[in-house]
């Protein structure tokens, strides 16, 4: 039994679509060094970052048309991780490859295949067409690289209290803490949902509705195993009728985290807010952008620093496991979700291989 | 049996009173993190720095009266580690604590008991009244760390003919590697005793009597375990009867010297000098403050260099013990005297409980 | 069987002869910390750079005259490592000593024996008289410190076909890669020839040559076991039988490298460049040293950022053993016969003691 905390059959976000151009740019996921880099005709290729030959990384070499030059003896690989070229010998060694991972682009979001290719689906890509959606306006793509490990933000975002505790200020409120919420699960899913009703709005809510009356408020948090999530988050005047779904009085914002380990302790954090008034308006785009991420003051800089020290803890005690409270409900789920994922990888059905392979077993 | 290199059931020094205010202080204890902080009634809370619920440091966080509030989802805890708030839930976990630890100020020190509270009995603090004797001055107050075993130190302070090579041009001199010393000891203590009759005064003493005549030197220096040093260090006109017990003719200085392990290869120096003359007058304040303490150039600074060279080489090799020459009779008493105290805490009497009780164990 | 990557009945490259100076120099060959100096009488030693009283490193300490003066307690120690002088005590333990070892200056390098003293004989020091040629020049003593095990330098000196893709603009060429190449090797010794006849020469070589002409061009390395390599490179007008040994249309230059590990994952790097035209001119003596070695820019630099990329990913990925390629035929046998010298020293012959001691064994 592996120490793995993630399952490896999982689509994670790899880099922003943006990010990757026709040159090569190294990324690690799941403990495993990627090169990733755009072809020719648009598609992306995901190449392990070691080369077969003496385990440079390839990143250090350059294209050569769609094919990956390495930078030390001339092996080229094409983007299927195949041995092209090799120099002073006419046979090229069949064995000789990389191993290519599949990978896809959708939602502003490029996602990476970690497990058995022969598993991957690219209908089980998570939803995020909030990140494209034209009723929407937000910055997008903004990247973070946490140290620390990516289930611990899964906790943060699927309990969303800390606000009051965290961000005090700018969205925490007490009724947070007050108010009741409903938990539901499925196999693969999580579901937080809190309304706090005719309540004041915090800062944050207020300057975005326009106006400083009481509100009702919502907390929609929707968690999709291994690693993302989308929060449904606004407030709209107390009593018009928000609860039973009309928000035409009120503001919608969604928050959009794909986590991706990067190592045992380390995660990538792909982040976007999107709203749904002022579309036109870059002010609001910066103000929300700025609210969030803002040298150590934004709200997500408050919770990375929360998030790492919390890391730095968890590495140096072996107390075994947290204690629950009632408000873990939801990162309860999502983690027993989690294990049993990992799990199914290290338990093959009868008959069948393991399916998460050894990231040097694949031969050409 | 553990690799442990000190005892828990003894006061360490934790902090000078001065440092302890009504906020939060961390502070590593024997591999343990701790916050401190002052009451409203002016007594010091000890708690563990590691929230019961997801182990946030909490000295992340703030204080609400005398309660710690954590920085992450508001669990509040008394100053005795009892929690007195949960969010989102009326009925609070009774199993929902922090370990707290004996506290006590003593001689402008704050000392903290790491091992089993039931053997936490304050009349055992280690006698520093020279800290607070009107009769002598000083700056009182420094607090280093440093990057090795507390017990580097104590080796380090039990033989004082390092002077001699590590603080030539100070206070070091030829006499003190061939004046013959006393070594005696008892189930607790050692004292290493040294007289240098009749000699010329190194430049940091002659300053201090005021005229450079020949002296009767001593060095007096008590340890007591596991920890803690007191030397009294002087000189006195050759002849006057110094060894006989009249200083009349003489300077008398106290070097205090408390030692608290933080991890297994750092410590915390609480250090202080105190001196018999000139009691009122800050220029000699400053000049036995920078004699010791001078941006590297100190005779402390001097020690932290070698010490810290000494514990990369410690933590290097592999050679098990150190090799003793006849000046590490203080030393290798102390270290006896210290291992005598960790096994004891190893085997608990018959019938008892084993005297270091699991840093989580302890429940409300 | 241990896990060390080179033998150590070996002479090591220490230092260049003008590093060594009437002054304590450390440096760490082989995981072993050293101290070496320069004696009253020009010869050097070299001794374990940790005190046998207390571990402090000598190397922090004095030379009086040409003893060694431990810096914490005055433990003095010849150059052969005996205690001379112990502070406060008459009688010198006679056990008191620190390892010294068999050290001599060769070629304008240092050499010293980290093995069994008793097999040290001079006349095994690689043949490096290049370094002190008269009809040679160059500008000598270049010093690298590699963060990679230097059996990747070995790796990459001994194919030469890593040019093209490192040192394109310089010293690369495509022929590199098309031209057969001879392997040879001995119980000690592997040597690759390479002649890329009639072509043209890159920059490097057409500007010592003069004139951009077709040339034959020559690589001619040769390894001895276990740890130097000297390169005859060169280029003369093609045809005019420089492959028949007349080099007399044609210039030369031989690249000098003596390896020596200094951890299982860094080496130094005792690098020279000397050529056989142009002697007294000091303007081609520093363009030849800065193509080599430039801030980054120049040939070695190139090498270095990619050494140290590659033992990254050697040290974190558990792919057993490279997998080889034509070229790698030269490195090939001279990883055999490093492993044939370590083997040797594990399994000493019957009725021998192994050959290795124990860093702290010997006593005096
Ligand atoms: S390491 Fe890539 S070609 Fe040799
Ligand atoms: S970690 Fe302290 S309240 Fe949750
Ligand atoms: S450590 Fe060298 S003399 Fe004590």
């Amino acid at each position: 039994m592996s120490n793995r905390g993630y399952p490896l059959n999982a689509w994670y976000a790899a880099a922003w679509g943006h990010e990757i151009q026709h040159r090569l740019t190294p990324r690690t996921l799941c403990e495993t060094d990627l090169v990733l880099y755009r072809r020719s005709d648009g598609e992306i290729a995901a190449l392990q970052d070691a080369c077969w030959h003496r385990l440079l990384p390839l990143s250090l070499g350059r294209l050569d048309g769609d094919s990956v030059v390495c930078g030390y003896h001339g092996l080229a690989f094409d983007p299927h991780g195949r041995c092209t070229h090799m120099p002073s010998q006419e046979t090229i060694n069949p064995a000789a490859c990389v191993r290519s991972f599949p990978v896809a682009e959708r939602h502003a979001l490029v996602w990476v295949w970690m497990g058995d290719p022969a598993r991957a689906d690219t209908a089980t890509i998570p939803d995020f067409h909030w990140n494209a959606d034209p009723a929407l306006a937000g910055r997008g793509g903004t990247f973070y690289s946490l140290q620390c490990e990516y289930r611990l933000v899964i906790d943060n975002l699927l309990d969303l209290t800390h606000e009051t505790f965290v961000h005090a200020g700018s969205i925490g409120h007490d009724s947070i803490t007050r108010a009741p919420f409903d938990v539901t699960h499925d196999e693969r899913s999580v579901t937080v949902q809190r309304w706090m009703l005719d309540g004041d709005a915090p800062p944050f809510w207020a300057r975005q509705l326009g106006r400083d009356v009481p509100v009702d408020r919502w907390h929609n948090i929707h968690f999709e195993a291994p690693s993302t999530i989308v929060g449904d988050v606004g407030v709209a005047e107390a009593g018009t009728g928000a609860p039973q779904g009309d928000r035409s009085h009120g503001v919608t914002g969604y928050f959009l985290a794909a986590l991706t380990p990067e190592t045992a302790t380390s995660c990538h954090y792909f982040w976007n807010f999107v709203r749904d008034h002022h579309l036109d308006d870059p002010n609001w785009t910066e103000y929300l952008h700025y609210a969030h991420v803002n040298d150590g003051e934004g709200v997500y800089d408050q919770d990375k620093a929360v998030l790492q020290a919390q890391q730095i803890a968890v590495s140096k005690y072996d107390r075994p496991p947290f204690y629950n409270l009632n408000i873990d409900a939801g990162a309860m789920w999502a983690r027993r979700i989690i294990d049993r994922l990992i799990a199914a990888e290290e338990t093959p059905p009868a008959g069948e291989q393991a399916s998460a392979p050894s990231v040097f077993a694949r031969q050409a």
